[in-house]
């Protein structure tokens, strides 16, 4: 078993060693292989995602992923900035299944900006559609308007779609997670304006024939964009597009109050993945040996369990981390009165000598 | 000066009652004519936004608007479903600027699902495109793909684009309002994935040069979901497309908690509007006169100031409104230990009482 090793920028090669520290500690056998991926990369090779990193993303078997990006890259063409890399990688790799939990944790239930009573227990898992959509369609680009508001002015366009096989695909997924779960599925959509949502509305409703034990709602994205702030708890297992699946993780992330302990993961067909935290690389406080590495490490356990079949490995990394949570440690993220403000390498630390 | 009265479905048709009680109280002179729209338009007539309603609409100054929409009708042809007289007046009147408040009001601070110090006073202006985008993009529809990941499957697919005078005059708006504010805006957008949304940015950035004494600053969408969460009360203007104005602004007004208060414009560019409550109808409770009427009268109180040139008028509806909330009448979607709780017609005439 290989696994690539991508820290990336930022906080990424901070956090990502933590992960590393708690691989080794589980005393398996894999080989792992560092790679220079985002601005990192692109400083050394001109390009965020070079050939040899690429390439060796393909050969492993799992992809440990840090974060990429920084202010400073702002101003580079679009095709090589930072994050050309994450979608190079999803493309490329076909990745086409994303798992974004959001799950709030007892201790850190201050943390939140809900009131307690209201994300205390949350745990959600959202499934976003990630290799199609609006994000790979094609043709894209500029042009002169040939007709709407303003025909002759410049405009520039995006096609977003969705195949059936795309949609059935995805559709799979999540309802075999649900059966893990609380057999609970809300698609989210928005079929009342897009072509391409009542498609995929459509398509989930005959999959799910296949999944009578299941519950299937369908819910529009600006309605699920308010009932997450609303109940969050109601919902289980949320599937939805790449570009919805963007926004509203990101939000139910954000919701739980404590975004740096999220884990996530992005498959494909062949179980491959690639496991990051839902954090970015926070180049406000990279290199200062701040940032919380429990993301990345439920990531790496993530991997363990999905990619690696090392499930109850991923176990011993899930308690030890609850473990030293437990034991009121904590980064300056998730700090509160009364628990121990600790860096990203005692944080590490801590977790290994739990495990 | 004409205004046509569409109240629609659901509680549509007694919310806007309300708001016409308000109206007729302040003693101004202006003509109101009623029609039919979205599901109550199509039991009558078959269509949604049949031509009289239209043509009412476009004779009018401004459009006092209800809600539309029923489960009922979720089985009817796309063309055919009560939303779609909502996008057919917006594109027919080309009102291509919708005005979202998000506001806190102090005495319902304890009804957000947000901690009180995150909420208390929260005043967000989001100014949503509202004719251009992936609602409108041509060409949509479903086909058999050529490339992509499976070609020769079925696909389903929409096009979003934005043309130059079109993010222009969005911009325009956003600045001008921005002026008589906080003189800050936040441009939203996914510029790092989509080539709509660069040009969308770079727009933006032009036309800000015309106004050197408002702040501006980008952020990504999926990142404003998450600010939106975090710390609402950093934002002042919002100016997005279509789309994520869609998610944002139902994300804004759900975390003031209280929906039930918030009203919406969309104007186009003669300053003719549409007016209506940001809620939907509701069909849950239509017909049992407890919907809470007040964003229909807020809303009616910004057609006087945009539509209709009596901003003094809408000044006499505020205040009624807050005097209100003041002496502690409560519908139920607002109730709260210690207030009294009233319908629809009751919270009706104690704002026409104020005033
Ligand atoms: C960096 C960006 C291209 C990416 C996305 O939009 O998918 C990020 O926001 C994410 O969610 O992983
Ligand atoms: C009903 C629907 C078409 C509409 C939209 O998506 O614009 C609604 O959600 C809104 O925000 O007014």
């Amino acid at each position: 078993m290989k696994i690539a090793v991508l820290p990336g920028d930022g906080i990424g090669t901070e956090i990502v060693a933590e992960a590393i520290r708690v691989l080794d500690a589980l005393d398996l056998s894999f080989e792992m292989e560092t790679a220079l991926v985002g601005g990192a990369a692109y400083e050394a090779h001109g390009h965020p995602l070079p050939e040899a990193t690429l390439k060796l993303a393909k050969e492993a078997d799992a992809v440990l992923f840090g974060a990429v990006g920084d202010w400073k890259y702002d101003k580079l063409d679009r095709p090589l900035r930072p994050e050309q890399a994450i979608l190079g990688l999803r493309k490329n790799l076909g990745l086409f299944a994303n798992f974004r939990p959001a799950i709030c944790y007892e201790q850190l239930v201050g943390a939140s900006s809900l009131k307690p009573e209201l994300i205390a227990g949350l745990d959600i898992l959202i499934i976003r559609e990630l290799t199609g959509d609006i994000y790979f369609g094609q043709p894209r680009g500029r042009r002169t308007a040939v007709d709407g508001h303003f025909p002759g002015a410049e405009e520039a366009f995006d096609t977003m779609r969705y195949s059936r096989p795309e949609v059935e695909r995805i559709a799979r997924v999540a309802f075999e997670a649900a059966r893990k779960r609380s057999k609970r599925v809300t698609s989210v959509d928005k079929a009342n304006v897009l072509e391409t949502f009542q498609f995929w509305k459509d398509i989930v409703t005959e999959v799910h024939k296949d999944y009578p034990d299941i519950e299937l709602d369908h819910m529009y994205v600006d309605n699920a964009a308010m009932q997450l702030v609303k109940a969050p708890k109601k919902f289980d297992v949320i599937v939805t597009g790449n570009m919805f699946g963007d926004i509203l993780s990101d939000e139910a992330a954000m919701l739980t109050g404590s975004i740096g302990m999220l884990p996530s993961a992005s498959l494909n067909s062949s179980n491959q993945g690639l496991y990051e935290p839902s954090h970015g690389s926070a180049p406000d406080i990279a290199g200062k040996g701040v940032a919380n590495p429990l993301a990345t490490i439920l990531s790496a356990a993530m991997m363990l369990r999905f990619s690696l079949n090392q499930a109850e490995a991923a176990d011993r990394i899930e308690s030890a981390v609850k473990h030293v949570l437990a034991s009121g440690l904590r980064t300056g993220d998730i700090w509160s009165e009364g628990t121990k403000r600790v860096g990203t390498r005692e944080m590490g630390d801590a977790v290994v000598a739990a495990i």
